[in-house]
């Protein structure tokens, strides 16, 4: 079993975290998340998602929060979109990466965006137009690529297909989810490795979910990787400020471990330290 | 990589579980416990701790919970003992095998039981004496194997030579303990491919720890190995029947995924299925 030296992390809170979340969280709490998660080393971060405010409300003001975030050198903000709509929305609010979404299994893409499959990618062809026409990059995201709520079991060759599809429309790289948190080892494995056959130039990103907490810590996930001596580009005490802000804004306790085992490193200490800090 | 066709899994919930609780577990609760485990499909349970209650007072009552429990045939219950006096006692409440700790840290050794690795290791031996008059198996924890909550890294070396020390005093097996929570795949790889190279001959067991959670729920992991048509042996609905149960004696939420998946599969309805369960 040979390990990665370095894996490239897209951070998903500011989206896929928060938009879970039942309250509404202000804009400048938005805003100062990202920024904190900017500071840290993280070169992709999920900024925003432009959704119809009435389907996501917490994912409102998406244009306000590119507008109002630090602009970061290195760091590529993405925005996922549903739609056309929001492809135009987010590329006027600067995006530099636009994600958007098919499900694996029809049930799911239905339940999900009232489409097929298949008008899903049509969808996604204009997409790919507009972020052509704009030169910003697009990456595909296929959920319930390893099991879907309604149809249970997902075919590989089917995710395989989709994912060539994505690629043939002009992804960047094509990212597969496991929306509801049921992949195992085995299972990941003949996927990627089939992945890695038929779709050889492809860029793959794997976006993987606790069953019960929803996302991954990013600061358990980094901790892990550090102690396995692959790279992630990431300072794992600016990180775990960063977790620490999150806790305060979503105004409850988050499941990731590693904060909690370390001294919290305020702002004071952090520019006191920083001749230690590479 | 290659994955087992089958893993045995020795259910610890009754100890290192309810060791770890605040209040008191009253005995029938204990007793109800391990019956409900051992009517699952598995085959080995750490049933009880043969520590003086004044060290672990949730574990008093080991001689009791022994002699209340059913005996199933083909299940191993194994006492967990400190101490001569605690195997002795063990032996006397007719366990099916013993099991004796030692850190591979000298300083977590040392907060642990007050003795030297030495002096756990001579006592150990005498441990091990006992078993053999008695003719009854015991294996051998080695806690602390992955890291040190005192020293931090441990030497895999050093983890080796224990090892080789119990398998020399006539352990049936080795285990090796996560005891803070804190290996990592690409370390677990290194140590577990050096046992085989040097022990071939013993047989591994794995302890590991959620760190946040203690241990992982049982049900998610045979949840998890039956995806990966991994054989176990157990029965996950009878299973997920014990970790109501687990949670309803603990009276507090366990944090296993798949039972809040699953609708409760009550006795009434078990009996009435029984039909289709094989």
């Amino acid at each position: 079993m040979r390990f990665p030296d370095r894996v490239t992390i897209t951070e998903v809170g500011p989206r896929d975290g928060l938009q879970n979340e039942d309250q509404t969280i202000p804009l400048d709490r938005k805003i100062a998340l990202v920024d904190a998660l900017s500071a840290t080393g993280l070169t992709r971060i999920e900024a925003a998602s432009f959704v119809h405010p009435k389907a996501i409300p917490q994912m409102a003001n998406a244009a306000e929060v590119m507008a109002g975030i630090e602009r970061r050198p290195g760091v590529t903000y993405i925005g996922l979109v549903p739609n056309e709509v929001g492809a135009r929305n987010a590329i006027e609010a600067r995006v530099d990466e636009i994600a958007v979404v098919v499900s694996a299994s029809e049930s799911h893409n239905r339940a999900n965006v009232n489409r097929s499959v298949a008008e899903s990618l049509e969808a996604i062809r204009a997409v790919a137009s507009l972020c052509r026409e704009a030169r910003i990059r697009w990456s595909g995201y296929i959920s319930t690529a390893f099991g879907c709520p309604y149809e249970g079991a997902v075919d590989p060759a089917r995710v395989l297909k989709i994912a060539d599809r994505l690629w043939d429309a002009g992804a960047a790289a094509v990212a597969l989810g496991d929306t509801i948190g049921i992949a195992n080892p085995r299972q990941v494995l003949a996927i990627v490795t089939a992945f890695f056959e038929k779709l050889s130039a492809t860029p793959l990103r794997l976006h993987f979910h606790d069953s019960a907490s929803g996302n991954v810590a990013t600061e358990d996930l980094v901790a892990m990787l550090h102690a396995m001596k692959i790279e992630t580009g990431v300072d794992l005490e600016a990180l775990i400020d960063a977790a620490w802000l999150a806790e305060e804004i979503v105004g409850r306790p988050l499941d990731g471990r590693v904060k909690r085992t370390l001294p919290r490193h305020t702002d004071a200490e952090r520019a006191r330290d920083s001749s230690h800090v590479s």
